[in-house]
């Protein structure tokens, strides 16, 4: 008998939100040290840089929380979850390094996110899941 | 040996915000455009009729969202995402035509939808779930 | 031949927001009504104690919603649906008495919760998922 069973669990959930005012993204340190490449050539395509940079910024935070590692100690390594647009232009999470190791010693394996920003706030919502 | 086996997984999350003010609910084409019958006696019932109609507008793209579609193209059908209370208050999505197809593509059963409104904003959120 | 099957779903969501300066923490009667002790002690231990008990509030709020019963009738509760720090730091839910009832009622062992705050507005998110 073969049983083939799928076990999906939610992990934890995320939420943040910020002024996108509040989110320094004219300065080059900021966004060198907290996104990707990939990410800066895309929200710089976008029609408000500084409100896509912003709603990246609160969905990495909301992507951390939902991760349920303590944020005690070293800095998080925001550049370590990339959100990009899949071909569909649905924003998906890619998890690198320190933040990749975290998801898996908690056996998380898929991070849904999805990002939002009015003229003057952004905010996103992330929700970990194990399989 | 029969096994019956649950298989229920997230397919995706949404989350929208608006300013109440932003949303022309004064507007009658607005609103015979993007809401069922059932929801406009809903929304016009409300000791606020502006905010009622802006969580629900904020709901309908937070539900858009959860289902991963591309939103290149075909205006979303919002008066297809029809999100009206059940027996207990809790709102409740309900699927039609566009909507309907593109969740069932994607396997989708049920979306849970959580809706908020402050004095001057909207906020929604969505899961997308299949089984 | 022995299976075992994990079936978890969710059974609810929920969301809300409130101004950190419209949930009326200054106001003692209030906060013993509805918050335990465990939590007025560790909200009072933050930077900011308006704000942590403003984001408590919601979550509170939020919680409820995903329980997904009436509001009708008996008021909620609060001070059932407490909300603290796990070892981690992350917010982490307890059900007492009514909701702990509400709960096991639909078969929901779990709820996960996030909870964010700017300077004015304070935000949570939650999940009940039954297993």
């Amino acid at each position: 008998t073969e049983v083939l069973s799928h076990k999906e669990s939610t992990t934890g959930v995320g939420v943040d939100q910020e002024l996108i005012s509040s989110v320094p993204s004219w300065n080059p340190t900021f966004i060198s040290r907290n996104f990707t490449d990939a990410e800066i050539a895309y929200c710089r395509s976008q029609p408000s840089p500084a409100a896509s940079f912003a709603a990246r910024w609160v969905g990495k935070e909301a992507v951390f929380k939902s991760l349920g590692v303590s944020s005690k100690g070293a800095a998080a390594p925001m550049k370590d979850i990339e959100i990009l647009p899949d071909a569909s232009g649905v924003p998906t999470v890619n998890l690198h390094g320190n933040a990749k190791a975290a998801a898996e010693s908690k056996g998380v394996n898929k991070v849904h996110i999805s990002l939002s920003h009015s003229e003057t706030v952004a905010i996103a919502f992330a929700q970990a899941t194990s399989s």
